[in-house]
């Protein structure tokens, strides 16, 4: 059988992660088109707004309504800004493309209910429960039978990556905080005082305390893994570096003085290729650039820490959409995204 | 009556430590001299060495006996590296100066047997009961009646400020993780792979994970501020910046929702003029070059999350052994340290 | 004599150099009083904008006519984005502040045709002739005398420190090339691609190639110091920090062989306070938060290579406009601006 | 014809240029063997000393006398200190490989006389004019035909490639300077202060001024590609970033008024496929991790500036190391070097 050539097309290509997308899907072995679409930039070259292309075959930004760009399209990619996919996606299905992967927030949720207390209004409710969550380390089963993908949050992929191994054996506690540190990369394109480089170099500082919006989906994850309803509180940070995502957990409990928790770990994610489990702490520099997941699990009789690193525009964003249509259209679920990382960089 | 006029004494001046307190100390009204002690800079002159004393007056480092630079002293500063404090002490006790300030862990810790545990063996363990913990936030009155004072270390400093008044309160649950961030300057002059610029731009990682040395300082006085003995745990980590600590914790007790924990806050430190309580988080780089702590409580019903940031050469080291000083000899806690920050910087 | 006690006015008090003006005012021991004006801004607490001014006394952020707010002022500082400064000094001027400084560039440039050439029509050319140029290292003399002031820009006032005293001695040549690097913060509030972290940090990249608006006021001093038409290149790249310009120059010709460079700037700059020759490259980190300026001076016959670091806001803009205040009002050159830097910072 | 297998050696496997090699050649589709000797951290997998190894197929780092890894090798890359590379030359030889590429200076200068006047004596100088100087963009057709070659320094090379364009057409003048930014990660795996991220970060210095030791390389290219002896002096300085070198160069002369000075550049650069000339300033971070170098030409009249970026390790070490490889074995030039960078990043 010879492998299936994918026509892809991006919509919102002159974001961070759709430039992302384009630089992923253009190294992608089995990836034979790639239709960028931006109503911002349309007729740029996509390399003058994203220099990570400079290296890579030209692509153009254009402006196609959303429906004639999805016409005939195997896999759309959605990386439209938080609220405005769910606007668009009525659209966007109507032109039938064999698969689509929203990166956005707007339908991660499956219970509507929950959806509004997190986000608000959903315009399309009823399409809320017609989406998979595109974790393949809990997912892969439900993600290979599917065609409506929604791809989970950068942060929301290191806390449930950190966390699933022990939900999934029922030993993860109920109302546990995660502390995790992101780098500047994450805000995306758009200008903030947040990420100016003379407020954010040399600094750092806790931002949506108690109220991250990543959260809904984490809680939706983890409760479903572990069988029983649980909460995580997610204490995120902003550091002064551009790309990845370190998370760490602590937990003191006695059940956990009987098991080997890294043995835990190893086991969960034995077939998981992404997943790296080292005896030493993770670094976000040595997963930049990468779809891998880098863990370490120290543990002291009932005490145990672990920390994480991943890449938040690749993990976190286009390398698991990438990950996500690998599993959809049946290829090696590793296709095109096994790339090293460089350190230092 | 007038002012003193002090005598200091800076041991092991040449490192990064000793250059911040040389710094500060050139910059204090009562300050009248500053005898800077270093074996292996001996005879250079300390701007040199330390290039933040380029626009303060010249300061020759010296090669002395610790015993003659400390004769007719009225504080020794003494920062050499841990475990060397207390082989010298002896010697520089029997110059019999007004005042000696250790910022090494010798003598952060009165039991010798939780020393021995966290350090191994000490030389003169009679000598660890002599010593006051020169945290001024917490034991003001002590410090103020005594002339040998344990200056906390950077970390210590940054969790125990973080949680005194809880444990004040009898708030504060036992076996509770602190997660905290530090900069390169922690690690002093000293070079190390972690140090190295191109391992550490851009990067963020866990170290001592578990086994954080100043664990043992942050138990004894949370303990015995507590009146009952409580345990945290430091999660350190590593950061990409060169200046300061940043510290979370996040609490979900009922106890705590019926209590304004900010109000608690407030009411501890209100007579503590280098306390900031914000209403917002504050930033690791704002704090940057001071001996102020900017803090931030965060409540919803049972839950907290408190956000600490301070400078870890000044308010974690070099400013807080002034602020020591400063309660030992009458003169005003703030004398010569309320020089502002700058930023962005 | 007593000293003045003066009351400042600080117009366009929301911006970066506007921040930096009330943190360095609110530490002047003339300075009576400090009215900040931000149209932007008004009713916010100053430190709300300007972190920089947390630890200093409250501020608040007004909005006035500048006719009112410069009634009745000692010294009108005029922070106004550079083509505002034009429009507004009619006003200014009406209330009869005994001495405004410009901050911008509107009033650099002294002769009006250059003045277009390099910045477009002018509203008020009439008034280019009234105001000298604020450069004390040159023009101290003439400063005190005036009552309106043109403050250099940042990148002009490195380069001509660095070529001053060979255009004195008529040894700099015609047609040179200064090469220079600017930190972030030279940039101001503004929020810019070029200063988006994810695309500033680790980045380092020429910018406004041959095309420097800061030569014309460069070239106007340098010529007039020479006593000759001297043109100057500013070779300008923006790099990966906050604060802090570097300048390099390079020289090879026969005549300098026989002199000794060193000592021609030793001579010209012994009167000059903040002018600090050293025998060693400088570096941007040790003059951050000062309003000195480094030079060292290498020669290998009739090779020179001059390199040169000082902080764009203060030496570079705030700094220097209240060194030019002290200079019109008769203070010493150096009051409110010994304070020394901080390394590592 | 199949494409050759070639068998791989790398010495000194434990320094950063070897750890880049390791990385480099393990994605090379002609490599069929990787043998990497380090003294110092044999038996050690590489990717416990070279985190860039993490995601590529397993090295043993192994202690080998250098004559007996050699034994067989298609190519040795000779990673050691400079001075070492000359002393085990003739080991190296003596096992008769196919290829030598030495990265260090030790073979760079042809002519003794000027070797030793930059490097001290050599020990074998007889070997000096066997070795090719390996600038591909320069001397191609030789190192086709060549089995030795001396890989060029890094700020060589951007130097070099600045130049050779005006040099070729006899339009570069004599003693002109560069001016030169770069990383951290230049300096290599040796921890030293002006690479403690304390000292680095947020920092800019110039070093070796009028003293940097690839002058003596550059301006053996430049006298032969020009047909006439030119100097150039290299102004370089220390930047706050990991990955990257800029170069800039600026020329005012009449007779380029009537030349276009980046046609020429497009000519003689159009046959060499890792040289991109731009409409826009490069930047270091759009180069980084990547084999190409970024060139833009600004022209005004008889006036020209032109910059320049490129990476450090992969460029200017490991990655033109193995392009040479590839000339010297027949291969494409691009091949296993034509991967992209990634921006931000």
């Amino acid at each position: 059988m010879t492998a299936p050539r994918l026509k892809t097309v991006v919509l919102g290509a002159g974001g961070l992660v759709g430039g992302e997308l384009l630089r992923l899907l253009s190294m992608h072995p089995q990836v034979e088109a790639i239709t960028a679409v931006s109503k911002s930039q349309a007729g740029v070259r996509a390399h003058e707004v994203h220099r990570s292309l400079l290296h890579l075959p030209d692509i153009e930004l254009v402006d196609l309504p959303y429906k004639d760009a999805a016409q005939g399209a195997d896999v759309v990619f959605c990386t439209l800004p938080h609220g405005e996919s769910r606007m668009q996606m009525d659209q966007i299905l109507s032109a039938r493309p064999r698969c689509i992967i929203d990166l956005a927030a707007d339908f991660r949720i499956r219970d509507s209910g929950q959806f509004e207390q997190a986000y608000g209004t959903h315009q399309c409710p009823q399409l809320l429960k017609e989406f998979i969550y595109g974790l393949p380390e809990a997912f892969a089963h439900l993600i290979r039978q599917s065609r409506l993908i929604a791809n989970p949050g950068c942060f929301a992929t290191a806390v449930q990556l950190l966390l699933l191994p022990l939900a999934d054996k029922k030993l993860l506690a109920d109302n546990i905080a995660v502390f995790g540190v992101t780098g500047s990369s994450g805000a995306g394109v758009t200008l903030t005082p947040a990420t100016h480089h003379p407020f954010r170099d040399g600094n750092l500082f806790a931002y949506k305390m108690l109220a991250h919006q990543h959260e809904a989906e984490i809680n939706q994850t983890i409760s479903e893994v572990a069988g029983e309803p649980r909460r995580v509180r997610l204490l995120a940070h902003s550091g002064p570096f551009v790309r990845g995502i370190h998370a760490t957990a602590y937990f003191n409990e006695n059940r956990l003085a009987k098991t080997n928790v890294e043995q835990i770990y190893r086991e969960y994610y034995k077939n998981h290729p992404f997943i790296m489990i080292l005896n030493r702490p993770p670094q976000v520099a040595e997963v930049a650039l990468t779809n891998y997941v880098h863990l370490h699990i120290l543990q002291k009789g009932s005490e145990v820490e672990i920390a994480l690193a991943l890449d938040n525009l690749v993990k976190g964003a286009a390398g698991q959409a990438m990950q996500n249509m690998n599993l959809v259209f049946g290829l090696d679920e590793t296709a095109g995204l096994t790339f090293p990382g460089a350190f230092p960089c």
